[in-house]
């Protein structure tokens, strides 16, 4: 086998290790703890139902792609709860070190490729970006929010902590941010969400 | 809210219950067994990773967005193991009646749009199709090989078994069968596979 199949190879057998990240968040229907691989999945499809709302056109195939890799680098640098301020500190640089390690198992041309897509969902500031993080944010609340809000009762999240993240979800789109709203506002009237 | 968009959300939640789906093979490491969820995230990590071995040009897009879907039946159907013969012959009415029922809790041109991407993947017949299922072939035997054949030791498959699947991942890959054929031969010759 020739090397450029070797390394696509290898580092297709590592992102299985990805599978054994776990993530806050758990699955509907009270179920367990929903793992990083599953979350990759479920935003890429609901990033392609639901891209019809994105603020500004996109490329789906390239949201799709972000939303599959975006969490990649955790299989080094461990799951980061959105609301745990200490492990956000130091989140950058465990992600940077884990980023280079495991895209450079892949040619030197992927490996480029896939890390400056992995930068560009990190930016922030293109319409795919802001669509991708549009889905990270609304998976986990719309499973939370399946789940009477048991995740944010146990970690006793309050609506700052929560709209702090959540608000940027209308910069991808107005229109989901919108349902976004209302679910935190009806989890904070449920005592769910700390006002 | 809209109807459509309300539609659209109650279909990404119900795509929750995938996770709950577990296949016959275990993850690499000699782990757990892998859920279609997971499953389907890795295939569409790897249908971009080695598209350059696909046979004839693919729309990547397509594929991916293929490989992430192809199992959504399976929330009704239950997983069939591709070489249990009693549960091949009930596969294509179970799996009928679930995309019917899962498909339908989206807007009709979605649905539309999903059965027919769905229904493409199974007739095996446009390069998309052939590349989704290369990828359906050759990432659990990726992931079996690396646990020494465990699987296939399991449940006593033989070589006549694999390669009635496995050639046809040919059909999308004559490179990527090269890797599959020595990793059969591979695992013939160690006894994990009978010959």
């Amino acid at each position: 086998m020739d090397d450029r199949l070797k390394r696509q190879l290898d580092f297709s057998l590592e992102l299985d290790k990805e599978k054994n990240v776990f993530r806050q968040t758990h699955l509907s229907g009270h179920g367990r703890s929903e793992n990083d691989a599953e979350h990759a999945w479920h935003m890429a499809v609901m990033a392609y139902v639901l891209r019809e709302y994105s603020n500004a056109p996109v490329d789906i195939a390239k949201v799709m792609l972000m939303c599959l890799i975006h969490d990649v680098v955790e299989i080094d640098a461990g799951d980061t709860y959105a609301y745990d301020a200490d492990s956000l500190k130091t989140q950058k640089a465990r992600e940077d070190a884990a980023k280079e390690r495991i895209f450079s198992l892949l040619p030197d041309d992927q490996r480029s490729e896939l890390i400056a897509l992995f930068d560009e969902f990190e930016a922030y500031e293109t319409a795919e970006s802001k669509f991708a993080h549009a889905m990270d944010n609304l998976q986990p609340l719309m499973l939370n929010h399946s789940n009477d809000g048991d995740d944010w009762r146990r970690h006793s999240v309050t609506s700052e902590q929560i709209y702090g993240r959540q608000r940027k979800t209308a910069l991808g789109s107005e229109k989901l941010f919108e349902v976004v709203d209302d679910i935190i506002k009806e989890n904070i009237g449920k005592g769910n969400i700390k006002a």
